[in-house]
């Protein structure tokens, strides 16, 4: 049955409440049509996938033809992210070039740790920021970055799951700027306990998409497209997210090892980093400020400044937009336009 | 007002929700009454705390008086934890003691990473365990311990809020298991990213209370009574909650650097630890073996086996239990007995 349906996108308006309303949106990203005779929000349609996803396809069906009663422009410069808020957010470091970069960069052999296996820590999950929001954060010397990384939403993964059946939980695809303070981040590594201060909220592109809506750009658990990265304007690579030297199977496998995942975990990519970074770029400032110590012994570009943008997107073959764009400011706590 | 009403135990029934069904319960964990005419369950009651609380505390006095409409015996050894999943679960390492002899036995100095802060993780929140149910785990060869530990759950805390205003955001204090992998701990300290495999879920204890029904054993952020630690029914430890390096004022000030924290949220005091450990003994088995190595030169206790309990409690100046036991058993991963 789903077979014969075509893929399809969801985002989630404001509505005031916290998890906010959920929408199916157009393949072209220009129309939506409210879901909420299905399934009040996207955490609700993931805990009731069987019975959501069928009628979610049908209505995404029933859109692209221009037969969905009440459609309405789709707002993609102000929404919420797909789940506002969900149960678990685990992102891993699953790109070799950038685990190497780091690791040269931190002073700190990650793979000696855990040989043969993923890295990963859990963030909030409880509070995430819309992809043209701001983003609120304390001070402007703790070393604001951007990642831009590929993202998985499961529905509920059970403890052991193995990675050769681990595909058949991710639901939905979608793009992730996992913020961090890089000034704050190695105490916090050294640790040992992970990241409290260095990881604030995280963002997330207008929509998720279905696994089948990506084609063949979707395979062995990867997105292979390039994830295009902006800073205040200018690019600043375009890495193919296709380079996961741990695929998204991997990914859920690892997480799933002494704990069952609920319906809306969020697995990351960690960020998006190709071997030959000086053809493509980078897709966090820390990683092209590694590159610089290696190749000029110092770092010399900068972290970013309250007003800063960042926007990240991908595009299709056709060059049109696949989820939408992130693109958001980083300002001070406290100055952040209300969403 | 709330001053001239007593203050209240809150516990969660189990009804085939995800949430449970909310409840108050008597001050002598006897009797219990069904809450949800206030708020569904407790999760719910946090997100509107200034309208739940009142109602609930004049529940809890009817209750207390036996005025209580359909009051039930409380079943303390069949129930949800008081949360069975929330938006966040963020947990501590603020005993000295604990902390020092940890740094020796994993020959890793974690003051140095963070001198004055806190150390903290952030772990799964999705799935807890009841205070009798049993801890599913995926192998007895991991290094299965318990940690027994203060948690306070929190309503919502802005980015930035200081410790001399966190106390205010405490509404409730319980106690928690922490179960731990230790064999898979050490590694996953030195990827730097924090523990995903070494910390399965948790467990709370059967109610939570308000600070107010402490009376004086809560101040300046920490609960002045010692945590009995029972394993297989033989006392293992016995130490006093408040000899806390680091108070729950500063623990909560910590976690909100930058992020805000969802009503909800709940921090952990991390495993309680005296100096005085040869007299009262330990509330986890890794330190346990630490005192072993530093003494003797080696570590001589083992950790649990599959079908091993430990039980978690604290007896008030009365020797009435606070909070009702925690008293569970470690089990393989599929052969938990169903709540």
């Amino acid at each position: 049955m789903p077979g014969k349906l075509p893929g399809m996108k969801l985002a989630t308006l404001r509505n005031g409440s916290p998890d906010g309303e959920l929408v199916v949106v157009s393949r072209n990203l220009e129309r939506a049509v409210r879901a909420t005779d299905i399934a009040n929000n996207l955490l609700a349609a993931l805990e009731s996938w069987p019975r959501a996803e069928p009628r979610l396809r049908a209505l995404a069906a029933a859109l692209e033809h221009g037969s969905a009663k009440g459609a309405i422009d789709f707002p993609a410069a102000d929404v919420a992210p797909p789940l506002p808020r969900t149960w678990q957010w685990l992102d891993a470091s699953a790109f070799k070039s950038h685990g190497e970069l780091m690791a040269r960069a931190f002073k700190h052999d990650f793979s000696d740790a855990k040989p043969g296996q993923p890295l990963m820590y859990q963030g909030g999950s409880d509070d995430f920021v819309g992809p043209w929001d701001d983003m609120p954060l304390p001070s402007e010397t703790d070393g604001i970055d951007f990642e831009a990384e590929v993202a998985v939403v499961v529905d509920r993964v059970p403890m052991g799951t193995s990675a050769s059946r681990a595909l058949e939980h991710v639901k939905l695809v979608m793009l992730a700027n996992d913020a961090s303070l890089r000034s704050l981040a190695v105490a916090e590594m050294k640790s040992g306990f992970g990241w409290i201060h260095a990881k604030p909220a995280t963002s997330f592109s207008p929509v998720a998409v279905t696994p089948d809506e990506l084609g063949a750009d979707w395979r062995d658990g990867r997105l292979y497209l390039p994830v295009r990265v902006a800073w205040n304007g200018r690019e600043f690579g375009r890495p193919d997210a296709g380079a996961m030297s741990f695929g998204f199977d991997e990914l859920i496998a690892h997480a799933a090892y002494s704990r069952s995942l609920s319906a809306g975990t969020i697995i990351g990519s960690g960020t998006i980093s190709n071997d030959d970074y000086a053809t493509v770029g980078s897709a966090c400032i820390a990683e092209r400020r590694a590159i610089e110590m290696a190749e000029r012994g110092a770092a010399v570009t900068g972290y970013m400044r309250f007003g800063d943008r960042v926007r990240i997107e991908v595009l299709d073959a056709d060059g049109r937009s696949v989820f939408g764009a992130i693109d958001q400011r980083m300002v001070a706590a406290g100055t952040a336009a209300l969403p």
